[in-house]
């Protein structure tokens, strides 16, 4: 054993619905010095994303579940504090997929090294430089294939995805209407990504008739975080040879009797509509691609990155679940 | 005035939800002479198709609407009875958009002569032949795109274009899998069209358990005709990856309030599934490739049709009915 101990977030039981703080417990573990070829990581931050809610059903179709009484896993950013292996050294910065926990050993191999543009702003590793900017990037190129002039509506647009979404979508010179549900949100959206409209779904009166309003020439592109109502008023707004990159459908994460879908896919047919889903794992190609145009846009000030900080490894459940009430704004991540 | 009438259907009012006989009239109308340039043409089939069904909604959305108290249109194939045009001789055979009357008028240029493989299957021109099979040949190929060992689910599996789906399909190597409404159906679909599994759905107890059954390692295509229950099941059968090429959602075609759609999208995200919508018409371009491969199909004997005939004008709206109580068996024509 080292002289260290890691506290870790388990899943104690698979939520039913909504999940609640009795499905994990904080549990703390002794670590073993690193083997060779290991090193041991202090994380620095880790991230909470709607996606780890698939991960908790015991038929998790994204990837393999969350096993029971076990650490949870995800993306982590962290700093090398022992090394046992040549290829990295202590401060080393590195992303990892041991999240939900402060400290762990792990194969250096499994590690990716980050020569962070910012070491002030190592958290944009989890956000726009990470997973969701990458997802947004994926998800608007390859299946959203939004042309110059064209509108587009991002549901959950002030979301760690959907805000990438909305500002790159601007940078390629679209018309960009979101959806959020808080006046702040909607004001940052405005003031700061550039969005054309935006519609707070929460206070507005409806749906449907709003994205009416904000897009009277209707929309091209859908970017679908939330499903649901947004998925029916996007079909209902959508024109001819429209596309939905279909990214996320958190409205029905937590139901635990999974709700209908809407009433107008039958306009799919008419209105030769693509949905595509997909995962940003399936992508990691374009990574690459993705890093060189988004650092610049980040260090000449053209994308703006709104962060949701929570601190503590015994408050990254209450972010979590913070996702799902929209406690969000940005990028939630957890400093360790 | 010629010395000729003919007989039309006119739309009188717009359904709500099933169409009735009283949402239709037999009007009789005199033709003029053909002027320069145009010809008169006795209809000798005429196609009805579900399609139709939404042209006679106000908010059309594949095509205009059908004006009130005028004829209708659609596919039909007619034999030139006075030529005014050199381009067309009496005795041509002629593939028009002038369905719903049995003689017309128009001009030469807006008729595509046919040079028919075999003169006593004319009506061939409007099923494998014609719009349904090209429609079959398109949605497979380019939306679809199965790969020879892959499984593919075929709803309406032995109407116009599901029994074209089918047996492509079959030429492709592929594993298939039809639901139809009836055992006569379903016998025929098995031991004329080459299908490995055929669902009932009237009397499956329950529609996604029995494509559980008849799919136990997944579907990768599905071809969707009808929507609701249907999509459910095919999505809740997909595999990662997955392609859905929509042609038409007939369940949804005549409510009168449109129904929610399946509780299961969200597994569009996690599976990767891919959902196209399409109009035969934007894929014109294709129907030389489809002629060249489906008329030795259909002259080798590889790929069979059903036709349900239906004799004279004044039955053509109970064929058109008929669609949508599952009285065709294959591809519903009208003799004329």
């Amino acid at each position: 054993m080292s002289q260290y101990t890691a506290q870790q977030v388990h899943l104690k039981s698979r939520p039913a619905g909504l999940p609640t703080h009795d499905n994990f417990a904080l549990v703390t573990v002794e670590l073993p010095q690193p083997a060779a070829g290991e090193v041991l990581v202090k994380n620095l931050y880790m991230s909470v994303d709607p996606y780890m809610r698939g991960r908790m059903r015991e038929d998790a179709v994204y990837a393999q579940a969350y096993a029971l009484n076990e650490v949870m896993y995800g993306g982590a950013i962290g700093e090398v504090v022992e090394s046992n292996d040549p290829s990295l050294s202590q401060g080393d910065i590195v992303l990892n997929q041991k999240a939900w926990q402060d400290r762990f050993v792990a194969p250096a191999n499994t590690l990716v090294k980050l020569e962070p543009f910012d070491r002030a702003q190592l958290s944009l590793y989890l956000g726009t430089l990470g997973m969701p900017g990458l997802t947004a990037y994926v998800g608007l190129f390859k299946f959203g294939e939004p042309k110059p002039g064209e509108t587009i509506f991002v549901s959950a647009a002030s979301g760690a995805v959907g805000a990438n979404v909305c500002q790159i979508a601007k940078q390629m010179g679209c018309r960009v209407i979101g959806s959020c549900g808080s006046d702040e949100k909607a004001q940052w959206l405005k003031n700061h990504c550039g969005v054309d409209e935006v519609i707070n779904y929460k206070t507005c009166s409806d749906l449907n008739t709003a994205l009416v309003a904000a897009a009277p020439e209707g929309i091209d592109v859908y970017f679908e975080n939330v499903g649901g109502e947004h998925l029916q008023a996007a079909i209902n707004s959508m024109n001819p040879f429209g596309r939905i990159a279909a990214c996320g459908m958190i409205s029905g994460y937590n139901a635990a009797t999974p709700e209908p879908g809407p009433n107008n896919l039958m306009l799919i047919v008419g209105k030769k509509i693509r949905i595509t889903g997909f995962i940003v794992s399936d992508h990691v190609d374009m990574r690459e691609a993705f890093l060189s145009e988004m650092i610049p846009w980040i260090q000449t000030g053209k994308i703006t990155s709104h962060e949701t900080v929570v601190e503590g490894i015994d408050h990254a459940v209450d972010a979590f679940l913070g996702l799902f009430s929209g406690n969000n704004f940005g990028k939630m991540v957890v400093k360790l």
